[in-house]
């Protein structure tokens, strides 16, 4: 069986839209994906890239097709709750390396589900601690545990380390796609993921 | 059924592979699609935005990533003889323009196949009249004449007319296409293109 990994940002929403569509394909394939939080402020940095939402601003049509294909997607993954955060962009750092927290204390699954929900479905402004602290106490998690140990230096390093070895694999945005070391770029990509999970030895699927 | 059409520059190496694709999409839904000349110049400078291989330039993992698509496009679709024109990029008004001659001559089906594979298979210098009209002539068209009438206002006038009717419907890029109203652009969407067709009335395929 190939690995698989999902690297992401909570502040992408093709990201979450992915996360979406990814128990289906793991449903279809029997291959369960390596979540791997990855800071798209650092891979930006360390590419030189930056956000479509900054890129294609003042570019006529090309935003518009972008949200267009968000549309489709949602529509044909039936992803009825989807929507644009009203305080979009978020700023990540915090939420991101509160996820390396979470899987020191070995609840990062849950953590994963709750700040996706947050930030694209609730529209919870998921950079102000107090907002975020709130929305894990109420998802049963000890939120500000999570937010303390978001501070330490041994989960600073692994998100950092985390980033630059994504980038060094081939990484220049989110979320990106890992079939062992063939490498996929963007929620539209997950058709062909799944192909080269089969390729690989994943099961055949419907 | 449909009307479906394909917006193309002869200059964009994912139009030339679109077109590869195109007439098994036709095969499969019964559907033809109507060819239209759309300068890329023109879509960059009525949208603001630039070539993947401008745009691209000095982000790190990206321009990589976009060849690497285009290795499995060509590898997913068997295109042996494709290669990158050494003469890229290849100032393509002449050969637009002669293309819109070509309508005008009862020429065009012709005139495409020779002019994509002269640039994206024998790396011909296609923005040089000499080598242009040697090509067109070795394949048994009027080079001379569809060159003089690539200079007549009437032609002029036809392909900016296209260009701008082809942004006014939302292009920004080559290739796009179009399933009646339904835009889609790129040559990674053509599943999504076959899947529209056959929902607008097309064919179900094999």
């Amino acid at each position: 069986m190939p690995k698989v990994e999902f690297h992401f940002d909570f502040g992408s929403p093709n990201a979450y839209l992915a996360h979406r569509v990814l128990p289906g394909v793991s449903a279809r394939t029997g291959v369960a994906f390596d979540y791997v939080p990855v800071l798209l402020g650092g891979v930006f940095k360390l590419t030189g890239n930056r956000s479509p939402f900054e890129s294609l601003k003042g570019i006529r049509n090309k935003l518009e097709y972008e949200q267009l294909e968000i549309r489709r997607f949602v529509r044909r993954h039936d992803i009825a709750d989807f929507a644009i955060n009203p305080h979009f962009p978020v700023n990540t750092l915090m939420i991101m390396r509160a996820a390396i927290a979470a899987e020191f204390e070995g609840v990062f699954a849950r953590y994963v589900e709750v700040v996706f929900r947050h930030l694209w479905v609730e529209g919870s402004k998921m950079d102000d601690p107090a907002v975020v602290a709130q929305a894990l106490r109420r998802s049963g998690l000890d939120g500000d545990r999570l937010l303390a140990r978001a501070q330490e230096a041994p989960v600073k390093d692994k998100l950092l380390r985390n980033t630059e070895e994504s980038v060094a694999r081939g990484t220049f945005g989110s979320p990106t796609f890992f079939v062992d070391e063939a490498i996929f770029f963007g929620k539209d990509r997950l058709d062909a993921v799944e192909a080269e999970i089969r390729d690989a030895g994943g099961r055949a699927g419907a």
